[in-house]
């Protein structure tokens, strides 16, 4: 018995490898917890983000550790998942293998790729510097110091034109993203600032919300957009809708037929897929965003043994629609895979196509008002948003957390204040050089300096 | 009436003008809130931090938000306060007048220096890149990046010397932070990282405190460092008195006969005065740590309406004993020149000397233990942590921190977890980046490369 068992555990356990944290990945390796397989969860971040909170922490609401958790702690009691903190530089699917960017390889029997989107400038990706997206805790901390020390310098400016200038916001896209931000934005500048400053009036910012379709919220019914915008305009946010941005540059966003002078530009407009390099990179069909197209059952067509999952999946439905890029969508896909696998150690190779059960769509605007598509009933205002916290704690990845965001948001409530109002000197120099590099690879292409 | 108002508020009110929003400088400033002064705060961060706490922001048990809090919220309510963020570069007493470092000009009727202390490598500034110290937020995140990173890489190492030399922590210096630091080290490696690895066991890391003097917390009764002594044994901390270091290197610390291979160096033996550039450096007396001796009213001899309070100020108390740089040295300060300011209010000029009274003395060690010393009675233990946590959350600066800190430990204390062990990659660049400059500014000095 000892034999067979030492059998079991190093020749016959087939190895699952699972490259991103998120909400697909670690839905996978914790269903694979404590079966027979190996599984290894790599990502190039030590923790699991909760995404549809990373608004809260660009607008000073949250801290990153309230929405963050190590990936080690969460995965630390199934003793046959293995965390490897790297990025994965290259797969190589004809050897069943991937490298790392430490130059480590990582052989695999299956392997499941989940490592998402980020934010996409459609080819004009020298407007980062000036509009940084909101993807990741580091985007989150410098939006958050772009945002606080742009009332800073106002504060001591004695320029009307600059002045009015570091006191223009504007946020592209208006997707949920850009529409949360715009609301948290509008809270941070008329309550949360409120009697902070001698020389400026934050609530005489300007917010402006721009969406080149005709509506906000576009995915959601038109009537819920209408309720949207008159919440967002309550708060003093100009929402434009039909605004195409033409160019982006440090101090202004410029539209068709019209130039907004601004220090502070947020994107908020697309995302694209990102997924290592691989060797199967040319044979595989993408969507416009780059996202891979997968069969049935998850797996790529042509490609043996590597499944796609979350954001970087293409998935389309019967109906032929793809499937958006949503945290629901990518837990049930992780829950999907849990159960292909486990069958699979049965014995069991055959099973059902995926099938994504939509229990809705919330956005939110704001400390009290949300929007709710939930199919059989579409509804807005508090109960809305009552429900988007809910299902937000529901999902926030541990108890921890649970509790310090529902505190942090009853603070928030009482005191119409913003927890994490912090200028950490680590990110501003991190800007100073970030800058300072563009300027000279800048210079280099110029040949100037 | 309306007139003689006027001209109260534009000629009669004299400008208080305070540099630095720590303990002492937010004290004062508080203190003359709805004065007849006009108050001026200038600090290079936009808020204030409570230092006492930054050792478990350090060790992942507190997010910088929880010690944290912006200085204008702290002074919103205080018409007659204002808020500058900005870096005093040069002070002209002849002129009464500081310049920042944007250019900007700030006249004074009277001056408070209260800019504290940094870490200070007696004279050896280039173990900084190898041992960081802990004075600021940003030097808190970078240790925690540290700390965190070296058994990510402990994890995915081969090699067993080097291995061994990740999971070496030393930190030199045994006063209060020195220890502290050492046990929430000691509790992080064999607690909060339980389990959390497969290629290494955390808790047999080592974590060495290397100590010169005889004794580690040698302002408390020996009594008092000999229990703290054993406790941070029972933690799994080397305790090294008589420790002397000569070297410190990028993968060393060298002792006279010894030398110890390690990744982590932290250093916490020794702080020193930071001031202004002024045009009366030159006939002030500094004490052996840069601080500036101050007269019993708390002006600097020979200055006139420049006062230094807080760790920057070198008080020499009637027995001849230069005051300690501590939080309630800096609190009495504070609150001594706020009566000082307001009996010149009423045309008092003199006042009695400025008197330290000592309320005593507390260290703690890991999450249940701490030494107090009270003067009238010295204890450890239990009854000493409930005092030294009762202490603490009682000078957190808001009611927010307070709850939030709280609720902090009482999770730590039930789950042995830490609240914050996140890597940002803000800090992973930010590194990155210090290391290149340094290693380009030593290419550039030594004409290589």
């Amino acid at each position: 018995m000892g034999l067979e068992k030492i059998e079991k555990s190093s020749s016959m356990r087939k190895k699952v490898l699972i490259v991103g944290a998120g909400f697909a990945g670690l839905t996978l390796a914790r269903g694979l917890g404590d079966t027979d397989y190996d599984v290894i969860v790599i990502d190039k971040n030590n923790f699991h983000l909760f995404q549809p909170l990373l608004y809260q922490v660009a607008t000073a609401a949250l801290s990153p550790a309230d929405i963050c958790r190590p990936t080690r702690a969460i995965l630390r009691n199934y003793k046959n998942v293995e965390v490897v903190m790297g990025q994965v530089d290259a797969v190589e699917s004809a050897a069943k293998r991937v490298f790392l960017q430490s130059g480590a390889c990582l052989y695999y029997d299956f392997l499941v790729l989940a490592t998402g989107t980020r934010h996409s400038y459609f080819g004009n990706s020298e407007w980062e510097s000036f509009a940084p997206g909101l993807k990741s805790v580091r985007d989150a901390i410098d939006i958050r110091h772009r945002i606080l020390m742009a009332f800073e310098r106002a504060e001591l400016e004695s320029d009307a034109k600059t002045k009015s200038r570091l006191l223009t916001f504007v946020i592209i896209g208006g997707g949920p993203t850009g529409v949360e931000l715009a609301g948290a934005l509008g809270e941070l500048a008329r309550d949360a600032l409120a009697n902070n400053f001698r020389h400026i009036d934050p609530a005489a910012s300007r917010i402006i919300l721009l969406e080149a379709g005709d509506r906000i919220l576009s995915s959601f019914p038109k009537k819920l957009s209408e309720r949207a915008t008159e919440v967002l305009e309550g708060l003093g946010v100009e929402v434009r809708t039909g605004s195409r941005v033409t160019q982006v540059t440090k101090e202004a966003v410029i539209l068709e037929s019209e130039l907004i002078k601004t220090n502070n530009i947020v994107w908020a407009a697309g995302v694209e897929a990102v997924s290592p390099c691989s060797d199967f990179n040319h044979r595989i069909e993408r969507d416009g965003t780059g996202r891979i197209v997968v069969n049935a059952d998850l797996t790529v067509p042509g490609v043996k043994d590597v499944y796609v999952v979350g954001d970087l999946a293409a998935f389309k439905t019967e109906a032929g629609l793809t499937l958006p890029a949503l945290a629901p969508v990518a837990i049930q896909q992780g829950k999907y895979l849990t159960a292909l696998f486990r069958r699979r150690l049965k014995g069991k190779i055959s099973i059902s196509p995926f099938r994504y059960k939509d229990k809705g769509n919330l956005a939110t605007v704001g400390y009290s008002f949300a929007v709710a598509d939930l199919g059989f009933i579409k509804t807005s205002g508090l109960i809305a948003w009552i429900l988007w916290g809910i299902v937000h704690i529901f999902y926030l990845i541990s108890f921890r957390n649970k509790v310090f965001v529902m505190i942090q948001w009853l603070f928030a409530y009482l005191t119409y204040e913003k927890g994490a109002r912090l200028i950490t000197d680590v990110t501003e120099r991190n800007l100073k050089e970030r800058e300072t590099r563009r300027e000279n690879a800048r210079a280099a292409r110029f040949g100037v300096g």
